[in-house]
This record gives C-alpha cells, sequence and structure tokens, in this order.
C-alpha cells in the first residue's frame, strides 16, 4: 500500500524519523550511563514499545494498567505504572503480578500505601511500589525533605509491599524553552529525587531505583548521578511542543495526520480539510508558546513543511488551513493572513500532511498508524485507546 | 452492574436526563413544524440514535462515512453527510447507495460539484447533493447571493446527481450567550438558507430541502418559515459549553466521566484523580466564555454538582480537582483556592462525576457509555470511533 491509497484522516509515522528519534535517546541514556524505561503512552503500539526495546530499553512505563495488560501480553514484563494507584484497581494488579509481570506501583500518600499494604498483606503478597516525589510543585508526589517520605517508607517495609524506589516527573519542564532554564530543571528532578532516595536509605529503608524524566529534561541533564532510569515518552514522535521547547526541529516529528482538501473560502485565504479536531485532537499547546501553530503545522504530501502554513481552526471535522499572521508569532484560531490563490495552490483533493501540536493526544485520536517508510511503501501497526 | 463496579474513568449517560433533552429538542421540533435530523456524530451510538428516531426523527446527520455505514448497518437508510466531500471518498459513497441507502453528500464549489458528476456520470449513478451555505462566515459554504450557487446548481442539474436542497450551519452561534444575539443569528440562519433556495428556484433548479441547524439556533429560533428539516447533535447531552451559552442547565447534562480520587497536594487544596485529558478531551470550550469551568465541573458520585469546584488542570491520566477562584470567573489552569480539608472531603477512592466542556470530544476519548438508570443499574452501550 502507498499513502495514496490510505483514507483521510489518517496517522502517519515517518519510520526512519522515528527509527532517529528512538536512537537519538537511546543513545543519550547510554552515554549518561542510566537504563532508559520508555513511557508507551505516547504510541499504545506494541510495535513500537518493540523497536524501543530492541534499541536497548528492556522495561516499559504505562499510564493505564490496560497498557500494562497488552504490553505484557506481547512478552513484556517490566512494566512501572507512573499513576498514583487507586485501591480498586489492585484486583487487575495482583493478577498481572500472579502472572508473572513485574508491575510495579506508585503511591505518595500514607493512605495510599496503606492500602496497598493492607490488601498485599490480605493476599499473602507483596507489591512492587515505588513511592512518587515532587520535586518542582506540578502536580502530584511528597516533599523529598518531608516526614511524610519516611513515613510511607515505613509502612512499605512492613509486610505487603516491597519499596523498590523513588520517582519524579519533572512536567514543569514543558513550560521551558532555553537550554540554561532546560538543564536546571533537570538537574533540580535529579537532585530533589536522589536527595529522597538517600533520606530513605538514611531511615534504614531499601531504595534500589531512582527513577526520574520527561522528554525535555532526559535530553538536557549534564549529570545523571545517582540516577538509575530515566522515562520518556514523546521523544518516540516528537511534536511542536517540544519543538518550541527546543528539543527537536520540526523537521524531525514523526508523527502527522494525513489529510484531503475539500474546500476553500478564497477571500479568507483558507483552505478546508477534512482533518479537524476529532483527529488533531483538542490540544493546542503551543498556543502559549513562542510559536502557536494553531491546530498544527501543514505539511506537503511528502511530510516537507509549507512554509508559514497552519491549522487556524478546527471543528470536529473540518480544519481551516491558512497562512500564520505575517509579522505575529500567534495565529489565534480562525485568524491569519488571506491568499487568493489558494485553490489554485491547494486544488480540491490535494493530499497534505499535519504536524501535531502534542503527538500523545493526537494519537490517541486513531486506532491504527499508517507507517511509511523510505521507499513510500505503507504498514499498518495497529495501537490500542481505553483503561 | 452498578456504578461502584465500573473501571474508571469511564463515560457515564444519565438516561433519564438524556430522555429529557430527546423530548425537548424533537418538542419544539415538532411545535415549529420542522423535521428534526439528528446529528449522530456526537454520540456515535446506535442505542442513542435509536431513542433519537423512537421519538419522532426517522434521518440522521453524519459527520464521517463510517458513521453512514454503522447507522445504516443498523437499518437507519436516511443519511446526509455534512461535511464537503473528498472526491476519493465517492468509492464508499456510492458502495452505501447502490445497497439502498438514501446517502446525500454536501459540496460548496463549481470543482466539487463536478468531481461528483462525473463520477455519477461515470457510474450511470446519480448522487443526491446539498449544497453548503455559507450564512455566517464562519467556515465552510458559499454566499447565498453569490453566483457561484446558481452555478452550482446547474452543474448538479446535468446527469450525475440530483439536487436536494441546500444546508446552513450557523457554528458562530456558539460564541453567543444571551436569548437576543441566539434568536438574531437563527433568525440570519433561517433567512439566508431560505434566500438561497429561493435563488435556486428562482433560476428553475430544484430545491426540496432547507436544512439548517446548530444545537443553539435550534433552541433559539422563534420561526422557521421556509425550513424543511433542522440538525441538531450535542443537545442529546449538552455541555459546559451549552450551559455557558444559556441553553441548557449545568444539572441537565446527561454525559459525565466517572474518576476515582488518587491523590491529594493538601496545601494547595488539589484532588489528584485519574481522569486526565485522556478522559476529558483537551477541549477548553469554556475557556472564553462567562464561567471557565477549566477541564469540568465536579459531581458527586450521583452526579449532584459539588458546588464551585472544577478540574483545574489536566494532564494525560491525572486530573487535578480544586475550587474555583473565588471572585473571579476565570479558572486558568492550574489556579484555584486552597482548601485544607480536601482529603478529608474527598478521601483516596472516592468517585466522583465530571461535567465535560464538550460532549461530542469527550464521548470521543471511550468505546463505550455506562447507561445509568434512576434505579442505579448500569447498561453498557458500545460506541464507536473512526472514519
Amino acid at each position: 500500500m502507498r499513502l495514496d491509497d490510505v483514507v483521510t484522516p489518517a496517522a502517519v509515522i515517518d519510520h526512519a524519523a522515528m527509527m532517529r528519534n528512538i536512537a537519538r535517546m537511546q543513545t543519550r541514556m547510554d552515554t549518561l550511563g542510566v537504563r532508559l524505561r520508555p513511557h508507551v503512552k505516547t504510541s499504545k503500539c506494541i510495535a513500537v514499545g518493540t523497536l524501543q526495546r530492541d534499541a536497548g530499553a528492556p522495561g516499559i512505563t504505562v499510564s493505564t494498567l490496560k497498557e500494562a495488560e497488552e504490553f505484557f501480553s506481547a512478552g513484556f514484563d517490566d512494566i512501572l505504572y507512573a499513576v498514583g494507584i487507586a485501591p480498586q484497581k489492585l484486583d487487575r494488579v495482583l493478577a498481572l503480578r500472579r502472572a508473572g509481570c513485574r508491575l510495579a506501583v506508585l503511591v505518595d500518600s500514607v493512605t495510599g500505601a496503606d492500602a496497598v499494604v493492607a490488601r498485599g498483606r490480605a493476599e499473602g503478597h507483596a507489591f512492587d511500589v515505588v513511592i512518587e516525589i515532587d520535586t518542582d510543585g506540578h502536580r502530584a508526589g511528597v516533599d523529598p525533605e518531608s516526614t511524610t517520605l519516611i513515613d510511607i517508607g515505613r509502612r512499605l517495609a512492613d509486610g505487603g509491599a516491597t519499596l523498590q524506589g523513588v520517582l519524579a516527573h519533572a512536567g514543569s519542564s514543558y513550560g521551558l524553552s532555553t537550554p540554561e532554564a532546560l538543564a536546571q530543571i533537570a538537574e533540580q528532578e535529579r537532585r530533589r529525587t536522589v536527595r529522597a532516595a538517600e533520606r530513605l536509605r538514611a531511615a534504614g529503608l531499601p531504595c534500589p531505583q531512582v527513577s526520574i524524566g520527561s522528554t525535555p529534561t532526559a535530553l538536557s541533564a549534564q549529570n545523571l548521578e545517582g540516577v538509575t532510569e530515566v522515562r520518556a515518552g514523546v521523544y518516540v514522535f516528537f511534536d511542536l511542543v517540544m519543538a518550541n521547547v527546543g528539543v527537536c526541529r520540526p523537521d524531525e516529528i514523526a508523527l502527522s495526520v494525513l489529510t484531503t482538501v475539500i474546500g476553500h473560502q478564497v477571500e479568507k485565504g483558507w483552505a478546508i480539510v477534512d482533518a479537524g479536531w476529532m483527529a488533531m485532537s483538542r490540544d493546542r499547546g503551543t498556543q502559549s508558546q513562542a510559536i502557536d501553530y494553531g491546530y498544527g503545522a501543514v505539511c506537503d504530501a511528502d511530510g516537507r513543511l509549507v512554509d508559514g502554513w497552519i491549522m487556524l481552526g478546527a471543528n470536529q471535522e473540518h480544519g481551516i488551513l491558512g497562512r500564520r499572521a505575517d509579522g505575529a508569532e500567534r495565529a489565534g484560531e480562525g485568524e491569519g493572513e488571506g491568499d487568493d490563490d489558494v485553490a489554485r495552490r491547494f486544488p480540491i483533493g490535494t493530499r497534505l500532511r499535519i504536524l501535531p501540536n502534542h503527538a500523545c493526544a493526537t494519537a490517541a485520536q486513531f486506532s491504527a498508524y499508517q507507517v511509511v517508510d523510505t521507499a513510500g511503501d505503507v504498514a499498518v501497526w495497529p495501537r490500542f485507546n481505553g483503561w
């Protein structure tokens, strides 16, 4: 099959670009001397995870138990579930562990730890547990200097659980855009997570694993002393948010949405395409960044950027393409510059590819990837959604 | 099954609320003397479409050929595909029509009409075609006063197609919020679309169907003279955007996302839940409205609103719940007021329901609905996605 035969809209992976992205991150982690534990929430695709494993990353990170179940069925057995465990979900965790999956769960409170321990004791089982550390006030996790950290560690050392280590995610790195600021947040993530591990060890508690990561910090860290593994997800595809953060170029983005021109508003300089927000997702992650790409950046059918063209606005199954306003970095939905040549430039039936703001969100709108190789042949790789 | 048994996050339909919403719109259309053609892009669920049909709406509107194929397989044969047709998609249209589906397609250019006509002639087939009219500069469609309108009509009268009528969608109604402004845009949508029909008829062309609609204009129109049918989608569930527009109350919203509390940041007054943007969607449609609900409004497990609580921010599988800032209508992501009682108010394991900004976008994140009746019993209704 060729891309010309694919029904639009469709999620396209540029295989060569993805392989370069995988190699870049793996090489970097190898150089820094830590294990890479890719976050499969980005692709939710066994074939992509297998390529990451083959490149040198045996374990994976998941954001849902569905991901754990799907990847375990495909032979992945070293899995970290990096979202705080809801007590009601321990049934499924237990089923996976009893089937041979080394699945670790996450807690960031004494209450959460108690729930895991109680269930483990009742089942005669010791859950592998990691404590989430808050290194940047982003979301979840305990303060590395808190007494709560030690309290949680002690609860987990008392049967029903095995304390495997600590984990942090410097999500605030997504809001930065200079190498200096990124190196600083990466060092902060490392230092505070290592500090939490040291405090647990000083209290006589085990803490073999020290897990940190996000794509921006993984690619910006200068030193990972004390860290045992790094987690990163979106690097496998990259996206426009990451380009604005400064950790990739737009032409390194491996995921795009193939679409067809279905109409024009010539006076406004718009081309209307059959990829709206149902295909792109509603993610407007570049809205607050240096370059606002609207709902995505326009490329030709071969994936080459069409300079200055973005998806200005999106309805469910309609995308509005136009020029980004000259002299202004901010697009604003539905705004843009006129182009009365638009109908000749992009006739009805023209195929284009749109680079996404946020690869995880755009990929989630599809049940499969159309994977195009350098010869232009297309393979279909299924992905899954749900919980 | 009961809601307590449902794995979170999950999309919940309040069956009684949905039935009231269906009855409200159908009664209104009956009173105004027009047919209702529900847009099934909101639910993408055969069971929901069947309830709308049973209430008095025999035909449906679709946004994708997948919807047309799924609903035709389920016995719906009067279908309007309300997105401009890409020439490459005529194969699937033809297959449906030859199987007995009265599927109409949409064009808004001479080029688009020519493509349909050429294919129809080559196949010895007459496609049912509707011309899209632009009544508010929102997106697609031709000016009702343009010569292009008549040109398109003439092309369609020359074999290969049957001109069925005109269609408009006053999408700009979503940006309004007063009854007066809504009544005005509804009248503008009606008047300009009827005008287009009259111009076609004056040119000697057939125009039996005059189709308009959006949920806000359908519920705001005072008079639908000259209109034959109204299309509306989101009314079946309603959502917070529609509540801000003023066409429903928050307690009339029939769709919510069931979620579980997994942690807290007590100093910040946050509860962390297992529904992030993967469950809610990235839709921030209330961001520019009178009340910014963040990623959604918090209800208890029975669906009763928890006053002032919203989802302040969302990551892929984490939602951050907190109080909307007092004295300010705008939430802003991640902001909100502290509440050091949050861990007692919403202990880990607590189940909540979150009302969505945009029902179409949130529903699309799920493969099934958990439909709860007044006795608290839950039925699972599948839905589909894709193209």
